[in-house]
């Protein structure tokens, strides 16, 4: 049964109409119902110009009303039903003229409201009303955003035949080993103390084992795509570090793939860099206005019709000791990632083949420089790194000599019974979302942040 | 740009079909190439017939190999690249004979391989092997009905211009005051040490509050409601019960909904039928195959016709004491609710207008009945309760009175500026899927599951 006949079924006990629909429609003579919120107020001697939203777009569609509905408690914030008719104005406006206007909940600025008509506030400041923010521009600008990559994100990995899989939150693995977990226990006491057993620490007597939360599905999706082909997730990620950085939270979405039988870095390549251009191209399309809110110059990213440069880490190296940046041990840091793409006059680049001992443990081992494994991070403008991965280690006894725990020996049994060759990345959604709108601070990109002394709600 | 550009891009660099293509295109005469595993092997005189999953769909490719390609690794469980010519048998079956066979990975059955090739194991059998079940028919028929069914809900509510909301799963609050929550703290104590702070206890000092795993994304879906118009949220929430029932999890995806402006039950009644009948249909069309393996019979449920009825919780009351089973002050158990169902002939049933200390704080009184609440409850076959429901109190001074702590002070805050009535519901996914697919534990309606006692992996 087709979409459409839900949406007139829909339509029958929903008699308003979403302002998304008003302005795309623009069916100019027709009575019009519309609920939303007072966006901007402008008071003339005969009528009032109202400025409505119901978040359905990035426009507001502006209503005339004539003075003698008599709308007093009508104010910048206030909640409003009105019936109308649609017209266009003398300079080609489409407006909704007021035949009635009924004020659903009132708003009193002085009562403690945060927000002011006409006033740009600062990021910093509407974050410290994280339940009233979806009501400024910019945040529900980039809600709306954020909405659509996800859509964009789940139809590309559809159309090309991958499963989405709900990886677990909880787990009993420490994937990367990094230490910066999270755990997790029952709060109830009276729960934990009926489960106890003698040979087991309180904190672990609800699950049988310390259980964390989880910092990658990977381990998960590979196991998955050994009976099912293609598959990926996108799901909430954790990270337990001490960083307040514009680039770091403790919660985040994390989007990873692994693609069947990829045993070459190139394809790997191309599928990461094919699928970020899609989402690109396919926000751009869907959220015009939104982006357009977040950056008037809506110039778009210079890289979209050129190919992502590739470079190996030791010719990463070379660039960066000639700019007089030195790389250490640990790696390409932050400043050294963006100085890499600023090489590349801001085209997102691969940085390829990495020394072994700076990745995990189950990347596959190059075979043609064996204190090399096949890795890549793809660094893009703002962020740096965006996208890291690998193809893995398919080598039954390479991966046993490099397994950290025993409790990851299902995971190398996976190698055993009718193993193939893998390869997959993950991609950090609120980075993406970081490039694509220009956000300068992560914390901006989600409706409700995490990070070191902040969990509001 | 069409998603068929970037199609065509990636055939350029995967040279293979998935198997879910070749089926549908039956290009007879071509020649094709596949990879995947074998689920079945007849070996003959002069030619072995080997069927082929990648886990794409439920179908097998028949693979056709002659006897002088001496593939003799090939076993059970194995996985192959195949080159061949697509033909028709003589009985009309779409088939491959090869040219070119290649076995990637074998699979030696007495190496402690837990499948066996035509076997139907019990699912507490191929539960134990968590990593390895993807491989079965069974659970990669469920897993394949899950991504659909996904899809389909996320095609249902962007169609009706829901905005998707990823409310978080780290929360200070505990919505449903039940306190069967995980609470969460770093596991690092290097970390802690870091952080610590002298008026506070070491495990609140990460986010400088108790923090909990969400039970319910609703409060925060209200918060976007009141900027964004109509949410909806499909993420993991959390339950630390010490049950271990076939229809608990201590790990679930929840479908919540809020629909802005709606003041009225029947209409909230209407959206979740709709969308119920909606992604029934839609996943009967895109999974038919599927479901099929799981029930042979594959009968669509006798009530995709029908309306759904409603009963008030008195008349529900009155109809269990008829049968002879007294309801308690707690409200209706599983047994029950069973029953209920069987009273309407295994149509779903909405059990309406509940005593107010049966609900939650944040469910509107009734106008009619100053004892009751606006709530729901979905019943429905094999589950019992698969969706509860209600509409919010939106009066200001009535919501003050019923708040269970200060720390939801921001939730009252909602409704003093510009406040709109709104209703929601949850659903649980794994439930729903257990309906839909028939499958009578719900561990094993998604690839990772976790109870007391169980996180493997």
């Amino acid at each position: 049964m087709p979409i459409h006949y839900y949406l007139n079924i829909l339509h029958r006990y929903r008699t308003y109409s979403v302002i998304a629909s008003v302005i795309k429609n623009a069916n100019v003579g027709e009575l019009t119902e519309i609920k939303g919120w007072v966006k901007n107020l402008r008071v003339y001697k005969e009528v009032v110009f109202a400025d409505i939203s119901d978040g359905s777009c990035a426009k507001k569609l502006q209503i005339v009303i004539p003075k003698h509905l008599k709308a007093d408690n009508l104010t910048y914030g206030s909640s409003v039903h009105i019936i109308g008719k649609l017209s266009k104005s003398p300079r080609g406006q489409l407006e909704l003229t007021a035949e009635d206007v009924n004020v659903l909940g009132q708003c009193v600025v002085l009562d403690g409201y945060p927000f002011n008509p006409r006033t740009t506030h600062p990021p910093e400041y509407i974050r410290q009303y994280l339940h009233l923010r979806s009501r400024t521009n910019y945040i529900s600008a980039v809600l709306r955003i954020r909405h659509a990559v996800t859509k964009h994100i789940h139809d590309f990995f559809t159309s090309n035949s991958y499963l989405y899989i709900h990886t677990p939150v909880l787990t009993s693995n420490d994937c990367e080993g990094a230490g910066e977990v999270f755990k997790v226990i029952p709060d109830n006491k009276a729960t934990i103390k009926a489960m106890r057993q003698q040979d087991k620490c309180d904190d672990d007597v609800y699950f049988g084992t310390k259980t964390f939360l989880t910092v990658s599905g990977q381990l998960h999706l590979e196991a998955m795509c050994r009976g099912l082909g293609n598959v990926y997730t996108l799901g909430p990620t954790f990270r337990a570090e001490n960083s307040r950085s514009r680039l770091h939270l403790s919660e985040f979405y994390m989007l990873e793939a692994e693609l069947a039988f990829c045993d070459c870095l190139e394809e790997l390549q191309k599928f990461i860099e094919d699928l970020l251009k899609y989402v690109f191209i396919e926000t751009r399309n869907s959220n015009e206005d939104d982006l357009y809110l977040l950056d008037k110059e809506k110039k778009p990213p210079l890289w979209l019709d050129k190919n992502f440069v590739t470079l190996s880490y030791d010719e990463a190296r070379n660039i960066l000791k000639k700019k007089g940046l030195n790389t250490s041990e640990d790696g390409i840091n932050k400043e050294q990632e963006l100085a890499l793409v600023d090489h590349c006059n801001g085209v997102p680049v691969f940085i390829v083949r990495w020394p072994k001992e700076q990745k995990s443990f189950y990347m596959k081992e190059s075979q043609v420089d064996n204190t090399k494994v096949e890795a890549l991070d793809l660094l893009a403008p703002i962020t740096g790194e965006i996208v890291g991965g690998s193809l893995r280690e398919d080598d039954y006894n390479k991966l046993k000599s490099k397994l950290p725990s025993e409790a990851l020996n299902w995971y190398l049994e996976l190698r055993k019974f009718g193993n193939i060759p893998t390869a997959g990345f993950g991609l950090g959604l609120e980075r993406l979302l970081q490039v694509l709108c220009n956000v300068p601070n992560i914390k901006d990109t989600l409706p409700f942040p995490r990070w070191p002394h902040n969990c509001d709600m």
